[in-house]
């Protein structure tokens, strides 16, 4: 049924039989949860030899023992092969904990408080009301970090080159507050948008029209997280920032949480030389280093880039299957009905629904009152606030594919119920 | 020679001989470090069972897959193990990453710019001069990481029990901008000492001195690093924070970095519960949590308290030796020459030296010249700076016996070259 083209009464007829059906799945007692990018178990058994893979061998290339204390920056075996997941130098990296955001924070808590480029660089002698731009719908975690550090979120739509790079250069030229912008570039969550080369090579120029102190958080969080080969390759932004003079512009950012274990990874950190003397020298305050034990599991495991490559694969092999369910549910039942629009990404861990503008809480609820966990409505923006309250989340990893149907069975009802209702002005 | 009852041609004569000594180590082309209190290849080697402990088995006792995400405060099966290690009880835990100074860093973080108790609470809300005792001589790290959070350190004097508490007390009563104290209760890095009942108690009451935002850093990173059995205990501070009411004015913390492996260990930090869910809501902002999978082989490596014990007392086989050597080399040379006074310590990592006034830097530089290397003078005061430039920290851990004993020769000779020389007006 489409929105526009039917009848008031035919509405009204869609209606009660779209409310037995949810009636139905009340009846149902469902449990059903598509909320969290999470790794289902099948993913997270793809790295189950990671224990166990040192054999008593705690010794890198350079006779170091590797259990001991030293190395704010990770061992060199790490960097040598992160640094080809996100198109870096291995001297251009900073290998860290068991996740990126801490590393994320640590780099937006140093540039605030004390500098990149020494103190005279930290944003808190620039100004008292630092802002970050947001592209939205994002990462929820980007800004919540931001809003504990004090520093302003400025939403700017995502299209489907990535950040609306107008608005962007417009802001930036506007306002010296601002002092950076969120990035996930490849499957942005929760986009799954790949930035253009055109976008990337704009982003790589905002240094230049932003000043010195500005900086791209490129988290580049699913490199390697394409569901098939010909998924869309990401341009090499810091080839295109060194061509510019803005490689202390950008951060880098990555992790194997979703390559190896989600919490207990290896998260990395590249930039310019620059950058990296001066993030080392700060991350000695707060810590002695690393886990090198692990990073040394990860090299052990991963191997290098074909293998990386290869178990990719399996990954992909894993969970498109679930983001096909959750796509052809979508189609088959709001594929002509003009209830909202969704992306089809080809990598990543999330599909992004829009629903019709004023109905992404109320589709929300309904699917919560009925057993259907959904991301909140708003989590995916700023504050919380989506200012056309149109946009959910959907991360269908974890589930099972029969769980995924089901709840996706759900899902549609609810759409057409409030889109329906919303046109009847109920 | 006693240094006091030696006529100046006898100390001419001793100081030419000495010169001579010290000739031959410079043809010997030494290279020697006591700098570091590194763990030594034997001591790593008793953790090697930890990789691969886990028999692709990583369900919790909740059915919880410990891969995934899910929990910012660690596992309950850890939480239970190290309360035991710092006398608390498994609710008063949030269990942590590879390293205690990040926890401690993030707690002294958060109480400055978000408050334990509120943003009202904040340190940076009621002063911008806050500030933090010192006991002195201690771990330079703690005060890097005030210095780096513009934290200002005020030494206060160690004696044979802990920091002196009739200073600690007239400065916290004297300046309401104290807001902490840096303590290493048992084997306190350096000097070894293990706080007397009286001391703990009475650090117990401060916060009902200080106010209710002061803050006593209780950093046990050496619990359970007794060298033998009869090595004096600690009280249990947080029993005696509760019978004072202020079990919100203690964090207490520790890690396994000299249990297992130093830098792929465990740390865990403990507290009143209104001071665990405040550090655990803000800690959300910057990490996703914890590395749950390392926690889990700690687990299952360390098991319990007996068996951690045991543990404990293999390093102890390992470790006292060099101690011994450290402490048989000074007692030998320096034992009746007035030249220099130390600590003999019963757990720990540290041996304290005190020279002669105004003579550390000068004994350091000795040794360093003929290849031995020692902690740089000053290290032990907040920014490097020992008013009287006396205190050498000795870290024995990490070299042979053999090397120690070495090191030790050189050592003396050069507090006696220093001695003497001085004495001498040179």
């Amino acid at each position: 049924m489409h929105l526009d083209q039917a009848t008031s009464e035919q509405l009204r007829e869609q209606e009660s039989l779209l409310r037995e059906k949810y009636t139905q799945f009340q009846q149902e007692n469902l449990n059903l949860d598509l909320t969290r990018g999470k790794p289902n178990t099948a993913q997270l058994d793809l790295s189950n030899e990671l224990d166990g893979i040192l054999n008593d061998n705690y010794v890198d290339k350079t006779g170091t023992d590797l259990r001991n204390y030293g190395g704010i920056d990770g061992i060199a075996e790490a960097k040598a092969l992160f640094a080809k997941v996100i198109g870096l130098e291995p001297e251009d990296m900073l290998i860290g904990g068991n996740g990126s955001l801490p590393l994320m924070y640590f780099c937006a808590h140093t540039a605030l408080h004390h500098g990149l480029r020494g103190s005279d660089s930290a944003w808190s002698k620039e100004s008292t009301a630092i802002k970050f731009l947001a592209p939205v719908p994002g990462y929820d975690r980007h800004f919540a970090a931001c809003e504990h550090l004090g520093i302003e979120l400025i939403p700017v739509d995502m299209d489907g080159d990535g950040p609306d790079m107008d608005k962007v250069e417009a802001m930036v030229k506007a306002d010296a507050d601002i002092k950076g912008i969120w990035c996930v570039p490849r499957f942005s969550n929760p986009t799954g948008v790949v930035y253009s080369d055109e976008t990337v090579s704009r982003i790589a120029k905002l240094g230049n029209i932003a000043g010195p102190n500005f900086v791209v958080f490129w988290d580049n969080a699913y490199a390697v997280h394409a569901f098939e080969e010909a998924a869309p390759e990401l341009a090499n932004i810091m080839d295109c920032c060194r061509a510019e003079g803005t490689e202390d512009n950008i951060l880098l950012f990555g992790s194997t949480s979703k390559i190896t274990l989600a919490g207990a990874g290896v998260a990395f950190l590249g930039g310019s030389s620059t950058n990296i003397t001066s993030l080392k020298k700060n991350l000695g305050y707060s810590t002695i280093g690393p886990d090198k034990i692990n990073q040394l599991r990860h090299v052990k495991f991963i191997k290098d880039a074909a293998n990386l490559s290869a178990h990719m694969a399996k990954h992909a092999k894993i969970i498109k299957p679930r983001f096909d369910a959750v796509l052809e549910k979508l189609q088959d039942s709001l594929g002509h009905a003009n209830m909202g629009a969704w992306t089809k990404p080809q990598g990543g861990y999330f599909v992004s629904f829009d629903s019709l503008p004023g109905l992404a809480r109320e589709i929300v609820k309904l699917a919560s009152d009925v057993g259907v966990k959904l991301t909140p409505a708003g989590a995916t923006f700023p504050y919380g606030k989506d200012p056309a309250d149109k946009n959910i989340r959907l991360a269908p990893t974890f589930p099972s594919v029969r769980e995924i149907e089901k709840a996706m069975d759900v899902f549609v009802v609810c759409v057409q119920l409030a889109s329906i209702r919303q046109k009847l002005g109920e």
